[in-house]
């Protein structure tokens, strides 16, 4: 039997309250990685894990553990946890949410008096918004797992052209831990890993389910600099048969690869398909035929062979466009990641504690990429709880109710506390 | 029997080199409406007329007229000329090759001994470059024809933000004369107006013919900043369903539109359609689907009704997409011109002209807006005579062989001279 457990909510809004105070940038919320921001966000969150007793450390790279130890320290612990650092002008709950979910779940263990028998562990990571910072997946929880290579340490944050080492040591780190192969955490001594999460999408909000349980982390397939070249003509004096004209080009193969989606759709494939960007450059103009046009291009999916499926539809209409309009199109190199399926015994157990405390959840696959993804990349069981949220994310709009928040950190308690014993 | 004359195309050449070395910008050749570089051009020109022997005036807005007196001075005169600013970077030819065209074939006359019955005059028009000087067409033939509304002397250079009746005056014109009804040249007047220009698309030069004999001057239905509005969205949390892509949306209407006009042409319609921008917006980026794109779209035919079915199938389309996109589109204020059919006996003596001189030609339709559609507008019989040309107009390599322009003066001179008899 578990023990009756209730999360420390309390805790966490205060410090959400905290939070917002100190990293509010006038617009939205702003808590850059490796630097200013990220920093307060951390000594706020360690100054209540510290108050709260739990045992605090910081690894080498900066990721902040806070433990409720167990009665057994050599079993493999229970990790939960998420990002503390957020986009410039962001919302308060991406990342954070995940970060005090665990706390207020360790902290209304320990003032049960609750002692598992596993540590539980409470990780703040580092440097997860790589859109805005870094342009690297995940490097703090990465560097935490030995899966960061030396050479990404280069890697120079958008904004301050500084690199990632050079921004480590100047917050006191030590980049020498990713050149040395070191790791905080081994599947030898981390039994799960779970990450809570605001969802970032409509779909819990439209559904008025209040929780989601992750079954995959999406991969993706990725053009970011792709290009059309047609050639710039008078647009009254040049023939459609002489035309080489790069905006409609680009209109028709992003009109027909999101046909192609809908039609994979229907056959039951779950993918997402975005044209990013989708322009003429600066040189277009009234009376002109565009010579050039660029676009960036976003699939992804829980399964490898759905993304395959509409890259193929693109490779296809591709040349076939390029034979009938005179253009040229250049898709430049192609990124992308791999999926990242959760761990099923994970997602049972949140299944059953949802179960158990009456809390309606659907499963559901998580768009974006979250630091998950790396501790499964480690073979490290990982799960994400994903908590129904208004206006998306990487926005001031960004919005999270409080007893949805609530309802999240009680499934993640009883999930930690069954997976501590 | 018309006498065998041949136009001065040695004169034509040296003002082309004389208007070069002028009028270079270092990168092509800028000739600013009511500035510096139109008059540099008119001096150059009225500089040779006089040399020539012609009668030279300006009228109270500035266009030169260049005249061989006829031998009956109240007969309607015969008038031949284009404009001679340019835009901004551009070439050489686009505006000065009618005008030097129709000095050419004047002082031909001249030189060879031949009096007219007709005055023949040369005119050199200001401002017809609406691009990029003053949004509006044709001011300075306008003006001559009592075309120009008062309220149009208002609008601004788009350079310098000073407005047309003070770019006349600095220039040392009068705009009163726009406000006072002024006409300078009235179908009472003037028998025909020719205006010999070069092709700027690639028609001719693609189906090796030297000249063209123009049909026609398009009318065009215009939007110039119309927008689709969706919804910013995460790329990767925001399903199928939830989404309202500005950019997708925006791609589907230019794709069907084009095809639109693919089916008019199969059924023998003649017309252009171009989106000349079509683009997402500043704020659009990578994970992010684009909550708003703008677009410009550029419709022209000779023919209205060819112009009005495509923008049928616009006006049907869009309210498809935005229901099954949930989009808004915002078209904007749509402009606009009337078609300006070329005066049937002018296009018939052009022809038997080139005939009569064993050059090669063909009939089409103008693709942009020219000089000759304002008088075609105010009841003038109105014509025009494209010459092959490489590398479009409006920019710096613009070209034109002089061969193919000594075989269009050689037309022009036998027509004007036959006209005026």
């Amino acid at each position: 039997m578990l023990p009756n457990l209730t999360p420390d909510t309390e805790l966490a809004e205060r410090l959400f309250a905290e939070l917002r105070a100190a990293t509010g940038d006038g617009v939205g919320i702003t808590r850059d990685a490796y630097g200013e921001g990220e920093r307060k966000a951390h000594a706020i969150v360690r100054a209540a894990a510290e108050a709260a007793g739990l045992d605090c450390r910081a690894d080498p790279v900066g990721n902040l553990i806070m433990t409720l130890p167990g009665t057994d320290r050599a079993a493999p612990r229970v990790l939960l946890g998420s990002h503390l650092d957020s986009v410039a002008e962001g919302g308060n709950y991406d990342g954070a949410a995940g970060v005090l979910a665990g706390l207020a779940a360790v902290a209304g263990m320990k003032r049960a008096g609750f002692r598992p028998l596993r540590d539980v562990g409470v990780v703040a990571v580092r440097a997860e918004e790589a859109g805005s910072w870094f342009p690297v997946s995940y490097p703090g929880s990465r560097a935490a797992l030995g899966l960061l290579r030396p050479e990404e340490l280069a890697v120079k944050r958008q904004d301050t052209g500084r690199s990632l080492a050079d921004h480590m040591r100047k917050e006191g780190f030590d980049p020498g831990f990713v050149e040395r192969g070191g790791r905080t955490f081994t599947p030898d001594d981390t039994a799960a890993f779970l990450e809570l999460h605001i969802e970032q999408g409509p779909v819990l909000d439209s559904e008025g389910i209040p929780l989601g349980i992750v079954t995959g982390i999406p991969g993706s397939r990725r053009l970011r600099a792709a290009r059309v070249l047609g050639e710039y003509n008078h647009s009254g004096a040049t023939p459609r048969k002489y035309r080489r004209d790069a905006a409609v080009a680009l209109a028709e193969l992003a009109h027909r690869v999101d046909d192609a989606w809908a039609e994979l759709e229907a056959r039951g494939h779950v993918l997402v398909c975005t044209f990013c960007v989708l322009a003429t450059t600066a040189e277009a103009g009234f009376t002109k035929i565009a010579g050039e046009a660029r676009f960036q291009l976003d699939v992804r999916s829980v399964q490898p062979r759905s993304v395959d499926l509409l890259m193929e539809a693109l490779y296809e209409a591709v040349p076939r466009i390029e034979a009938r309009r005179g253009v040229r199109f250049e898709l430049g190199a192609e990124t992308g990641s791999r999926a990242a399926p959760m761990d099923p015994g994970v997602q049972a157990g949140l299944a059953r504690a949802a179960a158990a405390l009456g809390i309606p959840h659907r499963a559901m696959p998580s768009g974006a990429g979250h630091d998950a993804a790396a501790f499964a990349a480690a073979g490290i069981p990982a799960g994400m709880l994903f908590v129904r949220n208004q206006n998306g994310s990487h926005n001031p709009k960004e919005a999270m109710r409080m007893d949805d928040f609530a309802a999240a950190c009680a499934v993640v308690t009883r999930w930690a506390a069954e997976a501590a014993q």
